[in-house]
């Protein structure tokens, strides 16, 4: 027999009965029933209930077993009463007598329980990792995070992709993060940069002439933690295709996400995916990455607001730039559902947030609400029709520069969704988002910049640079799921023409260009191919499909929010002799 | 139409003949034959030959093309003249004349051909990459790698493990080579090393409670660049199980690995994988990496010797641990063989080989050379009989310590073997290489370290550590496949108890262990379960499949052999800000 397992804790049943079987795992949890000694043994694959009685020759060793020691053991395979079938195990007809045991393992006290639902501070559960990832839960999240992953690599070769690898010690990459350097001990006082992500070198092989390239590639960026970003590294499935537009990268990525959220979803996925303008999105959603679960569509209606008699918005609406802009609540139509979104307006740092609700009166629709009382009955109506509100309903109404008030409108938008029972949550729904602008202007110097991606290919090519940059459109375009943004891609600039120009009006000169992004740009000197792509985050996609909002649920080691492993302890102090060999002194803090 | 193709360069055939289609590629080659010119155009997928005569409207463009432009061209499909099929090509019977060309992105003069096969230096090669790339056998090797890569992956998953990540940026992991340091901008003065190898992590992972654990791992070592490594990042199939013996790696890995030779090796695969102790492997091959293909086994022959008339041997074995080895060279029976072996041995730094070599004498075998009349004919005769050889044979022999001339006679077996046509190069020979050392003594101090992974379980268990370290092996094993070490591994050492043990007789204190190994050693104390596992090496296993010894061919963006990257300019100077947020600074070199 082998020296551990004839069997998993998962493959025991009744056709096993009478067999002698040895099993290894961990004691999940140990009951005493008068004198018996219940043991709920676990692996991997399953749990099977072994037990012994006080007459077995290992009675007291068995007694002796904890929580969490790994053990093996050998017994004989017997059929359960039927009164003690349990139903919802593979294993819960049959028990195993133990006839011998050993301790593979044993376990000191546990500083976190794996057996039950008990909860642990998050520093708790990441310096016992080991422990926090045997509960049920974290197998779960893990065991999908490889099945999605491998999902969606079977699928881009499916697709005609192969994956190829690019260096992960390399060159800095501009995507816009801080990179993480490397300094070189061959090369005292140069560094090496992980990259951000490996843009430069899916262009650089669509270039060598690949055509189709994948890999879920692992990115690096030093940016400040967050609940939904790993402090350190990720994992993006990284695509690129030659001789493409738009449209085929869409056709491309929809099969391969749509794919992955029928296989691993838990709601309907939606299988039409509309392309929503960037302009359009921030009008009805406040955001580029609408949660379309939630139909609520805000709209502008200042003009109901110029000159009337509420005089905060129309006196705002007298600056350039300004905008009254209305969210629609279907069913919303309560003073205290009202009231309470105004605070929370206020709680995320706006004055508040005006208000009309409509109530019945006398069989007549009523608007109600201190805004209807100053603008007036006729502008009251005007702004119920438009919106396409009745009894029972309500509009919330935010005003100022858009980019004042949309990402509290964009929040407002979810919350008055959700409360209001709007928003489909056993949904998955996807959206396009497409025709970023290729520039932006800072607010305070005017100064223009790449709003995005400095390599995406504007809209009508080198012409459209001799405009306004700021009307400037590039091919470039997230997808959004559920509020989150899981992908962005462009198509790429690859003519060296277009590519200087465009620079050039962010203020960069060739030399700029040439000494930041050299690699590229000399590589596009030698025949270059029209190429585009984009990169979907695999950590994201998981835990949406995990139903959780914090990223390490879906990590198997992550960093705590201060980038520290504290299991492994990292960061550490570096041996003087190692500071030494790179050519580097440590600067002492104050 | 697609705005870049309606097919790619190898679909068209005799069915489509008449058919108006687009085709996107490279100019590959142009000629002018009689005023037609003919373009065979090129992309990933295949060739394409299109033309274009001087009743073209388009003639004039097309006359402006040079190698790797990348085109686009639109034209209607014609069957070729039966002379002029090309066989060889898929798209060989039929031809394109062109209607309109666009060129996508025109090329400068090249400093790299992609046509032909002239060789260039490999600075130019890896500077221009992205043209070396294009080139036919690089296209192949890359997707080669690609396919063996994807081929592992699902030879895993067939075999019940899943693929799960760990960490990039983490802690110090002590693989006994040199790791990468990256500085922490949050906690300046420390750093974060990249890992050697996931070895901890995936430990971690079986404590975890995984049980089949592995992972194509990108690892790091900051090593002096040799022709066969990777002087930074390269890429090891990584692997871990729970519950197993050393025979249940074995049975798990050969069908993959053997698998994946049958796949794509071009040659027979050994089914037969002997195991092979690493002290008869030493003896017999004078490596640990034997090449088996080449039947030669070494034989020690000191008795033979002790005593004799060749006094540099007979005095050699007077000293401690000397021993005298023979290299039997059937075929090899030629005083100018010989004399040839001897001249290699000394290019290798030995004082030289001696040989004795048989020939026919009056229908009688003699004995020849120096050596042979120095001790005698009846040695002479015992050492032809042991070692089994006879007219036209040879037998090299080299005396002293094995450490001072295994390495040599290693070489010099591979030299013969292929010399005397004996090794058999259309095969792929393997051999699991057993029982390795624990422990080793310093040559010059006598102290006692450990020889390979500290992190084995030692055969025998605690017991066996109250002997002399020096005879302890440890459940550890290599797969040597035709002189090339491509797997390494180990049944682990998961009990605290055994590990503080093993670590004492190296020298190590409980608090080093602690310190260095704290967060495996940890994890050990919460039951751990028994396991093992192995790493193959990626590149390695592409190299000799596409029968290459430079890791670089196989590789998509190599560093030099300074750990450069010319093409991205990596390593390069940090900005003073990116110092000032490290908190580094860089000491100035003499």
């Amino acid at each position: 027999m082998h020296a551990y397992r004839s069997h998993t804790c998962a493959d025991l049943t009744m056709d096993n009965v009478g067999d002698t079987v040895r099993l290894s795992g961990w004691v999940h949890r140990i009951r005493d029933h008068g004198g018996v000694l219940f043991v709920d043994l676990r692996d991997h694959y399953g749990m099977t209930q072994v037990l012994c009685d006080p007459d077995s020759p290992v009675f007291s060793q068995v007694e002796r077993l904890r929580s969490e020691w790994c053990v093996r053991i050998d017994g004989v395979v017997k059929a359960r009463a039927e009164s003690l079938v349990n139903p919802k195990l593979p294993t819960g007809e049959i028990e195993v007598y133990i006839r011998d045991v050993e301790v593979l393992g044993a376990a000191e006290e546990l500083p976190l329980m794996v057996f039950g639902d008990q909860e642990y501070p998050e520093e708790t559960r990441l310096r016992y990792r080991y422990l926090d990832l045997r509960r049920e839960a974290m197998q779960r999240n893990m065991m999908l995070r490889s099945d999605v992953v491998s999902s969606i690599r079977r699928r881009m070769w499916d697709s005609g992709f192969r994956e190829y690898q690019t260096p992960i010690i390399t060159a800095s990459s501009p995507e816009g993060a801080r990179d993480f350097l490397v300094p070189s001990r061959l090369h005292p006082g140069k560094f090496y940069a992980l990259p951000q992500a490996p843009q430069q070198f899916k262009q650089l092989i669509m270039v060598s002439g690949f055509d189709k390239y994948f890999q879920i590639a692992p990115c690096f960026r030093d940016e400040d933690p967050r609940a939904d970003r790993s402090p350190t590294d990720f994992y993006q499935l990284d695509m690129e295709m030659s001789f493409v537009e738009q449209d085929d990268i869409f056709a491309t990525m929809q099969p391969v996400i749509q794919g992955v959220f029928e296989e691993f979803g838990d709601g309907s996925v939606d299988t039409e995916w509309p392309q929503i303008p960037y302009a359009e999105s921030l009008l009805k959603y406040g955001t580029d990455k609408p949660d379309l679960r939630n139909p609520i569509e805000m709209q502008d209606v200042s003009e109901h607001f110029r000159g009337s008699g509420f005089a905060i918005f129309a006196k705002l609406l007298e600056q350039d730039g300004t905008q009254i802009r209305a969210i629609p609540a279907p069913k919303g139509g309560s003073r205290k559902f009202c009231d309470r979104m105004n605070s929370f307006a206020q709680k995320e740092g706006l004055p508040g947030m005006g208000y009309i609700f409509w109530r019945d009166k006398d069989g007549e629709t009523e608007a109600a609400g201190p805004l209807a009382k100053n603008i007036g009955p006729e502008r009251t109506e005007a702004i119920r029709q438009q919106l396409g509100l009745g009894v029972g309903d309500a509009a919330f109404f935010l005003g100022g520069k858009p980019a004042s008030f949309e990402r509290v409108a964009s929040k407002a938008r979810d919350v008055i969704g959700e409360e209001c029972g709007l928003t489909d949550m056993d949904r998955y729904a996807f959206a396009w988002i497409v025709d970023f602008p290729m520039y932006e202007a800072d607010e305070e110097s005017g100064a223009v910049d790449f709003s995005h991606n400095p390599f995406s290919m504007p809209q009508g090519g080198k012409d459209a640079l001799d405009g306004d940059p700021l009307s400037v459109k590039g091919y470039q375009y997230d997808l959004a799921c559920n509020g989150y943004e899981i992908l962005s891609g462009a198509i790429r600039n690859h003519r060296p023409d277009i590519m200087f120009k465009a620079f050039e009006l962010a203020g960069y000169g060739e030399d700029e260009v040439r000494k930041r992004f050299g690699g590229m740009v000399n590589a596009f000197r030698f025949g270059a191919p029209p190429h585009g792509g984009c990169a979907a985050g695999i950590d994201r996609i998981v835990m949406i499909l995990a139903d959780t909002a914090n990223i390490r649920e879906v990590i198997m080691f992550p960093m705590n929010q201060r980038a520290e492993d504290l299991m492994m302890n990292a960061p550490s102090e570096p041996t003087s002799d190692q500071l030494m060999e790179l050519g580097l002194r440590v600067i002492p803090q104050e």
